[in-house]
């Protein structure tokens, strides 16, 4: 048994947590939201007034927050995470934010004698709840072998990609990838239902092919249908794509598709859909030919 | 058993018709190269002295030709199939190039008496070895119905996508989608690697969630090995392309991320990638930020 | 005075041949629209009945027609201006099409002793009246002299930029830089209205320093209030963007940015917007954020 | 004469300082380079040993620091200006930063009762020299009155363009523009001369029509040279690029060349141009199609 203290029981914070404790670990938990911390409590957890008080006597410490911000704000801030925690303690930084700020963190981290992993997930709400996250994980090699037990207990694929902030670059090139596979996929279906065939035949010969992709099989037919419940919401794939342009500055390239891409994703926030799932991309495309 | 005019014996063609002989057909081929009627009567085919020797007698003709001005000039030219060939023959083309004129073609040969198919394949070179294409058709159901028994021949999946020029259609959507995701895996390469990141267990973790893809799981180690023996050629792909920007056009749709791509594959050509593998568009990324 | 058959009586045609009947030049004029050779004839020119007539006797050919299209069936094709032509006739085409064309034409009319020259212009519709077109010219310097006076009565800028199809690629250069340029004042626009700034003072810097460019200063006003009406429209530039993405295939380069404005102009004319001034393709940049 | 304390003294501040001095005005002015403070005391100005003394008294506080992050800690930070200054104090902040930061240094500042005006620059070391800059001022009517005299004598065109944050505003507008022109040059540069037409002739033809622009007149002879001596350098033009991103993203616009542009200039950073004047794009553009 492991003390969690376990800071951010949103979306992803609070099945997540509720997993830890299924599992048999004590998780200390806050967040801003009341309500939050009472279902960790009616799940048998524990309620954590503050940061201090999450922190307090955990072997290890999980931040799922919504961006770098937050993360500077409950890490770095003054009464943070790394002001508070003892020394020894494990850091394992879940949100998904710039790699630039993870390495920020780890040497923060390191003067206080504090370990640190970032362990950004994908797989969204459902991966969540399912506790079939894909977790990409930067830092060092035996701390990754520390928390490993743990993230286990929330993830299906756990990799260790790389030093510090490498969780991080992992997690933005999918999210570029994922991004531009849908502009693809959207471009198709313009070309063809604007060029009078059937887009649906037309999908199921490229899924059969080398343009074959789990976007195109998870979510061609609710993209001809114009469904676009989420699911993974534009505007988190917005800010996922500020990120990728962030780690690519960071790593001094240039990456012209994703630069186009960011701005197609910009576009369906700035069209209001930015509620909708990021299959709506869809949307964006077929309005720049005046077919929405 | 048909009896089949078969012109153009190419890379392509010349397994193709291969199979036809195999299956039990009469071929009758021609191409201006003499070694490849020359394989195919070492196969049991026949030789055919020129188009109109392909085309007499022909229930069925097939053409295998590299872009629109040979077929232009091969069906619709002086001494073409649609001077030459009997009412009621069907024309299968099997060429890839633009919708446009596949329509023209069928026009022309409805004045004749003459059906045509748009047939255009992929797979390569490999499926056409293997007999394992996969062949999108435009055209007439009944000429769809009639040809299908010597599609079935060289292709494994087969499907009727709609009217003439729906071949072609879908076949541009295949390679703006494939021309396109090897991009973005191009671009998640630079990242991770300038990032300092372990690329293959990067693209490990992204081949297992959303943004999994058959190009990531067939050629992710060839990439990151820098091995580009084709395969398909950047060449072709640059032209194909064209097919697909041509295609949008047509059907008065814009498509970005096309847009930019048929750049990106065009500067591969300029580079002198030409007869590389596609996969080679990592090499246009990287040497954008000066990595190669 | 020259005597000259001059095909294409058009929009830019019409006042172009009067141009030159009244500076004293012998113009047999055709055109399939009636209306437009009776215009001609008004004027002081001669009506002729078809290519035939218009070329006989003539000095000098100038066609001024839409696209390669008509330019393959006016002058390379049966009944047209090589056929019919005397040898030493200098044809002088002014339409702006693919550059391949023009060396093609080229190609054509030496094995039949005609020289050519390639002689797009920009201006528009009022340069075209006001005789203050800016003509690139492509092709012999010889035969530049020769026609240069003719060039002279219609145009102000008249160059000599290269070989045959010269002055296609310099017409090219020109119209993916104007569309270029549209698109950027667009974004600018768009930025600064969103951000709450007022776009006129904002633009009013912009063009007292580095940015400034002639369509900012022509322009800026009516982009503001919304005023499209043509000037030259998005039809015509979208067709123009082909030829600039054409010469670029044909010279072996890539030109990413003008790859992406040719699918943004395209979106204006497929959002309806073809018979707008091309400066419209602010509503294109507005309508991608929900602007419009 | 005003009582100025003005903080950062490089390439921009050190001749802006100096003309203040110039025209009577008390300066006392701060910088962490020794040699920069020693050149402004030379020059008839006082040394200051650090904010709190550069702010001591002062009237106005100018500010002119390399980005966001300087004008955070010396603006908004522990010993800062909003921290010692007396309320009443004029801010002035001449840096080119993100909108946002603008606006929630003069969100903080107000708080103080201290007034602050965005005031970003374009026109570079020369213009800075030669105080003829053009400025773009956001803020209170009556803080941009009080401020102008000071701004006059430093440059040339003085707008007040908005409230907090639209001079940053405005110059990143500017900046977008002037990087996606001298994209298109390059584009039209590499076009001309591959295909064999003389570039200085054609681009004099595309200076004299709608094409026109500052960039084309000033810089396209020593593009076509290949002459690439700053000039505003690459790096500080990638910097640029990455504001007005941030700013779209706080727009909540879309702005997709400009998004390919930043791509085009991150690539000739991370290419080894950063040194270089931003004309050198033209290596980017040339590279991508393997000609330099």
């Amino acid at each position: 048994m492991t003390t969690i203290g376990f800071i951010g029981l949103g979306i992803m914070g609070s099945p997540m947590s509720g997993h830890l404790v299924a599992a048999g670990h004590a998780v200390r938990g806050f967040d801003l939201n009341a309500d939050s911390v009472a279902k960790l409590v009616a799940a048998g957890g524990t309620a954590a007034g503050g940061v201090a008080d999450a922190v307090a006597g955990a072997d290890v410490v999980i931040t799922m927050l919504p961006d770098h911000p937050q993360v500077e704000d409950v890490v770095l801030g003054d009464g943070g995470v790394l002001e508070l925690a003892a020394p020894g303690t494990l850091l394992v930084d879940m949100s998904t934010i710039r790699p630039e700020t993870s390495v920020a963190v780890a040497e923060a981290a390191a003067s206080k004698g504090i370990r640190v992993l970032d362990a950004p997930v994908s797989g969204g709400e459902a991966g969540a709840r399912q506790a079939s996250l894909s977790i990409m994980v930067g830092g060092e090699e035996a701390d990754f072998a520390a928390a490993r037990p743990l993230l286990d207990v929330v993830g299906k694929t756990v990799v260790h990609v790389g030093p510090h902030g490498a969780g991080q670059v992992v997690k933005a090139a999918n999210q570029l990838m994922v991004g531009g596979i849908y502009a693809l996929v959207a471009e198709a279906i313009v070309l063809l239902e604007a060029s009078g065939v059937d887009a649906k035949a037309g999908l199921d010969v490229l899924a059969g092919g080398l343009a074959a992709n789990r976007i195109l099989d998870l979510k061609r037919e609710t993209m001809i249908a114009r469904e676009f419940a989420p699911g993974f919401r534009i505007d988190l794939h917005h800010k996922d794509m500020g990120i990728a342009l962030a780690a690519a500055r960071q790593a001094d390239v240039a990456l012209p598709v994703t630069g186009l891409i960011a701005q197609l994703i910009a576009a369906g926030r700035a069209r209001g859909y930015g509620s909708l799932d990021h299959s709506a991309l869809l949307k964006v495309i077929e309005n720049l030919s005046g077919r929405a």
